[in-house]
């Protein structure tokens, strides 16, 4: 039986799955492949902690070098995460004829152009169904599955930790600050969790997604993002009164080439599929033109989930290897040369929850109603609360569908009364998930 | 730009669906493929009757042998549907050296092993993605993306209109038959809709899944198969009471080789996803041992959800020929010479549900009772009505875990009874369904 080589740069959480699945699964994936996957070499920094399997019987090296320049290894898998050197480790094995995997998001997103460019001009293979909702294939889904279709929305959860955090909120009652630190302490969140809680992360993955609705880069930058630090339990508690549930949405949507993209707390109804997504799991609601519907659900991160979907990206590079066809994994079509512009912030067109903190005097609602109507912002409905802890009343507000434009003046006038003592949260609706 | 020609054969719903979805979506096509796909023959027995296209620039002829015969063609689309002639005229295609895609799940799950191993032999690619699931890519996430996984579970709502009926069924209190009549009007239902209530569609469908799974035929005659047809609204009523959802679900397990397959009404959850599948949809729950939970939704048939499947297909085989690279899809693995035993009905080990239809008379739950504890069967829970219209008397019972021989032999017992009028209604119970 044939032998493929691979080398893997970076055996922390993902890296050892992979190890272990190839271990753990070796005979099924023989099977299925008709070929031995061996691994040949494993470059990290430091071998010394304890990772749960042993390291036994791995070539190690501490040189990244020696795994992307050993000719004996047809594919190396990036897996230490991070800009750089990551970047340049993947370009050098590209360019030295490997082919490549990873499950680096933040890397493709911003620099995947180049990278995805380099592997097509090389003809080398690239793998990435990791990069996005860990063991979901939704990187097969888009690119072959759905292939058929043109793709017109994507609702997406694309971050586990964000997701435990609203859910905790969402079933205890408790604030966001105790929820996290709680996250922590189970290993859902990371030390540092910034990139999940502000919706970097989620809009990373947005971004590599429509470059393959796209065939092209759609930058993160241009998405809108914003994330879940804000969301105070009473808003979690009247989202739930009003039959909505609170998630940190990714939202794509193509209106005949208006296109909205954009990464921000979402209410969303109670009794959509979406709200049913719940802890640290990742969905993805597609819409194709043709295939209708569809929703891909699945944890969206971990050593084994992730893991996963690199072995699968190892096997299907190691097919093509077998039959010497190699090269047709890149998304990137050459043909499309359309310019994609997405809408900036201030066209968005919704519906809004708005909570203002107030202070308890005779006249407030009147000055707030006052000041929308005046942009021709109309109220849904409209509810008051006692007085908090903090001395603040609240003030609930759904509103008609209004641009967005007029909504952020509006509130900066609002926020401007003497009456009103907090910034007002601001949460789009999307009352019509289309599942 | 190079240009693939397609014959198709069978200008049904889904072979109408393929010729739109070529039409429409032709330039986005070509831009993702390079090349265009052209239809090139399309056979039908019937071109009278109006299809909602225009038939005026499609080659067409009654005879299905020009398109399998024809040398410019090379890949034929196989959409006519039954055992035969669709078989034959597969298997010549792929003699001719032709790829093929099917979407006739009746016929793979009956002779797929003889088709694929045909396809093998010849080294030309089939494409079956429209067979399960209609536009879901269900063939691919377990052909490719969970290729890494020992794949140990499958909880499947694979059939639309059964799921419409139940979905039916239990928003509205109605009976089996009246929703019936009302789904073949509005065309969820076919005039002969008995593969779909009986569960046989749905155990083709979980052959063809299992047969990837494991690599080899699970026939469907091995699949224990319960349809919808005995659903009383007492049974929806009483599940929806005790927060659960009556579903017809295919269920898979391989718990350390012990393997069970089978397709039956089943209460599962309300709380779970599967129980928020509703309507036409079809959801495909997945478990494997790197990724866990997985889930795969959308509609499950219909002409444009299945045409998406099979121009997905079509896009992939056409990359395949430009590469000179085919013979990649067949899922059989000819290395997998393991026996696969699925378990028979008497061995299956459950939690029921139970209902008995008694005479108004003391004493009848003494003897119910009596008889499932000579059995060693313990009693959960039971509730008993008022008398019904007919006259009986019904005992809702649910049960602990017991061996469904002893449950068998219990209630051939129990129905022999001359206080029960009529035969026992037993419902399986799936609890824990792991997403």
């Amino acid at each position: 039986m044939k032998t493929i080589k691979i080398g893997i740069i970076g055996l922390g959480t993902v890296g050892t799955g992979v190890v272990k699945i190839l271990q753990q699964n070796q005979d099924l994936i023989q099977n299925r492949l008709g070929a031995i996957i061996e691994i040949a070499k494993v470059a990290d920094l430091d071998f010394t902690y304890d990772r749960g399997i042993s390291l036994n019987h791995l070539p190690l090296t501490q040189d990244a070098l020696e795994v992307i320049n050993d000719p004996q290894i047809p594919i190396v898998v990036e897996l230490m995460g991070g800009e750089e050197p990551a970047a340049s480790f993947l370009l050098k094995a590209i360019q030295n004829g490997k082919h490549v995997v990873t499950a680096n998001k933040a890397l493709l997103s911003t620099r995947g152009e180049e990278i995805f460019k380099s592997a097509f001009e090389r003809q080398v293979d690239i793998g990435f169904e990791g990069s996005v909702c860990g063991g979901i294939p939704i990187i097969r889904a888009i690119k072959e599955g759905l292939s058929a279709n043109k793709i017109t929305t994507i609702f997406g959860i694309l971050n586990g930790t964000a997701n435990y955090i609203l859910t905790r909120m969402t079933e205890e009652g408790k604030g966001f600050q105790a929820v996290l630190e709680e996250a922590k302490k189970l290993g859902y969140a990371e030390a540092d969790p910034s990139l999940d809680v502000h919706g970097t992360d989620t809009t990373h993955k947005l971004s590599i997604l429509l470059s393959l609705v796209y065939g092209k880069k759609i930058s993160p930058e241009d998405i809108y993002t914003e994330g879940i630090t804000r969301i105070h339990p009473l808003d979690i508690e009247f989202a739930v009164q009003l039959g909505y549930r609170i998630k940190l949405l990714a939202i794509f949507k193509d209106e005949n080439g208006e296109i909205e993209a954009r990464v921000h707390p979402t209410l969303i109804p109670a009794d959509s599929l979406l709200s049913h997504v719940k802890g640290v799991n990742n969905a993805v609601f597609i819409y194709g033109d043709a295939v209708g519907s569809t929703l891909f659900y699945g944890q969206g991160a971990g050593m084994m989930p992730t893991g996963s979907a690199v072995v699968s990206d190892l096997i299907e590079i190691s097919r093509n290897i077998l039959k010497g066809n190699c090269g047709t994994m890149v998304p990137f079509f050459p043909e499309n040369k359309n310019t994609i512009t997405v809408k900036a912030k201030n066209q968005f067109f919704s519906r809004y929850y708005l909570r203002f903190s107030a202070q308890d005097r005779p006249g407030v609602l009147s000055q707030i109603s006052g000041i929308l109507g005046k942009f021709n912002i109309s109220i849904a409905s409209v509810i008051q609360r006692g007085q908090q802890e903090d001395g603040a009343v609240p003030i609930f507000m759904l509103i008609h569908k209004a641009r967005e434009e007029y909504v952020a003046k509006a509130l900066q006038e609002i926020d401007a009364l003497p009456v009103v003592l907090d910034q007002t949260m601001l949460i789009r609706i999307e009352d019509h998930l289309i599942d």
